[in-house]
């Protein structure tokens, strides 16, 4: 077993059988792929995105296969956009700043039970995402790629293609899609303009689903009520970005799976799949190359 | 009908059948009530808790109905508590005065399925903190009055005499009891003590349930990780209290059950009471005086 670098792994690269990609972020392996020669048989990346290893061309046209850490981030998510969705209701962000000005201001704030979600990914993190808020009394209705209905959970999964048509009646946005081609993008002025002016919209997806600028817009010229975001098209956000200090506008830095012992959970996903793998066994968690993620068992 | 401010209350008491004390926290109603001569013979008030009407001990003793808007309040502040737990496990608070200072620093988060929470308050309102707890995966003990074994949510509800006990174990310490001589001041330097260095501390009952210097003390000495008051002893919080800027400490006025529409909910509530008296019928909500709240029908 080797440790590789972002410099070392191009040389050290043709003769490793496994490659694990601790680094999500990093865009070592597409720098270090490309050209002739042997490559791993086995990519695993230590997070539920596989976003920056399909943009290495020559990675997708090959024979290895991708597995991603599909499981570990779906809870720790799930609650942290309840978290987000409550405070979002409950004005904590007001209350925080009142009291940073010692100042007792009375308010009145949202119910969350009976208010409405559209959840936009339809994988385990949307679906833990719907469950716990639908926990807490919130109609929620999951949007995938594809329609399905009979769900036992959900009912019908709608098509990412009606999200337009289901946009207008939602209280809360969230984002919690693979970012793929077909999904980049997707929340952009047109988006936001279906919206009410009293939705919300969360994205701990990733930030290129997100037209920033017109998020920003939305947000200033109060199309939209709030938003928060974990995710960012450039991480870390630079100090500069004025996204820091958009009205009503909440960041933080992509943290939101990334519970006391996470490492340790995706360190020990990764054991058991080499375990598979040393064993000559199937591999779970294995990515579909050209929809971008793992595809759901249950599904058609 | 007749409206009193805190001026004219004493000299309309007299000629009034009934009383709905709107303003649960002014002492109007024991400053007006004192010497002979009729009396109302019910009073509602619009709120949960009955404390202050019953710091009025001529009023405890006299055949005076009294009524509360018990169930109003329960959901919202079910969903308050469970916004505070969130954002303390997620450090929200964290995040935002990071976002102030435009800087990215990402952080390991707490896991809340799991956790271990203590309600104190087995009324309708700990009752439903309880629940929405349980549905976001934690485990939750509720503690009351006396001990009940059987409940067909929790399980067994805890006396409060066994409190010592239980504190140890916490994640989560919650209050949502009825201020009553037993439970004024119950969370003191020794409860703090009790409690994990990592334990958070809520409460939403009445200010006068802490002590609030050993409150500060126990922040400040890092006895207990964090606490989040929505009571206060004294309310307004005056500005000048040192209570605003406690580390690990998150302050709001007194809202944690005002939702929109709140004051309409108390209105139907209190409305609906009243057609039961015009028509002779039993009103529902009734106080015991001696206990300080409405006794659970369930409740042995």
């Amino acid at each position: 077993m080797e440790y590789a670098d972002e410099d070392s792994l191009a040389a050290l690269l043709p003769a490793a059988d496994v490659l694990l990609v601790w680094d999500f972020a990093s865009d070592a392996v597409r720098r270090a792929w490309p050209g002739p020669g042997r490559r791993p048989e086995w990519v695993h990346t230590a997070s539920a995105g596989v976003d920056r290893l399909l943009s290495c061309p020559e990675l997708v046209d090959s024979k290895t296969v991708i597995t991603n850490a599909r499981g570990v981030f779906d809870q720790p998510i799930a609650e942290y956009v309840a978290g987000l969705v409550l405070a979002l209701a409950k004005d904590f962000h007001g209350s925080w700043e009142l009291q940073r000005q010692r100042r007792w201001q009375h308010r009145e704030t949202m119910r969350l039970a009976g208010t409405h979600a559209i959840v936009v990914g339809s994988g385990p993190i949307g679906r833990a995402i719907g469950r716990t808020l639908m926990a807490l009394g919130v109609e929620v209705e999951l949007v995938g790629r594809t329609e399905r209905s009979g769900d036992p959970e959900f009912g019908r999964i709608h098509a990412s293609g009606v999200l337009d048509s289901l946009l207008p009646s939602a209280d809360w946005v969230v984002c919690a899609a693979p970012l793929t081609e077909s999904t980049a993008g997707m929340f952009d002025a047109a988006a936001f303009a279906r919206m009410k002016p009293t939705a919300r919209f969360v994205n701990v997806g990733r930030g290129a689903h997100v037209v920033q600028e017109d998020l920003v817009e939305a947000l200033v010229s109060r199309r939209i009520a709030a938003a928060a975001l974990d995710v960012f098209a450039d991480e870390p956000l630079p100090s500069g970005s004025p996204l820091w200090d958009v009205p009503g506008l909440l960041v933080s830095p992509h943290m939101s799976g990334d519970t006391v012992g996470w490492r340790d959970d995706l360190a020990r996903q990764f054991c058991d799949n080499f375990d598979r793998w040393a064993a000559g066994e199937p591999l779970f968690n294995v990515v579909d190359k050209q929809l971008g993620y793992v595809p759901d068992r249950s599904a058609p």
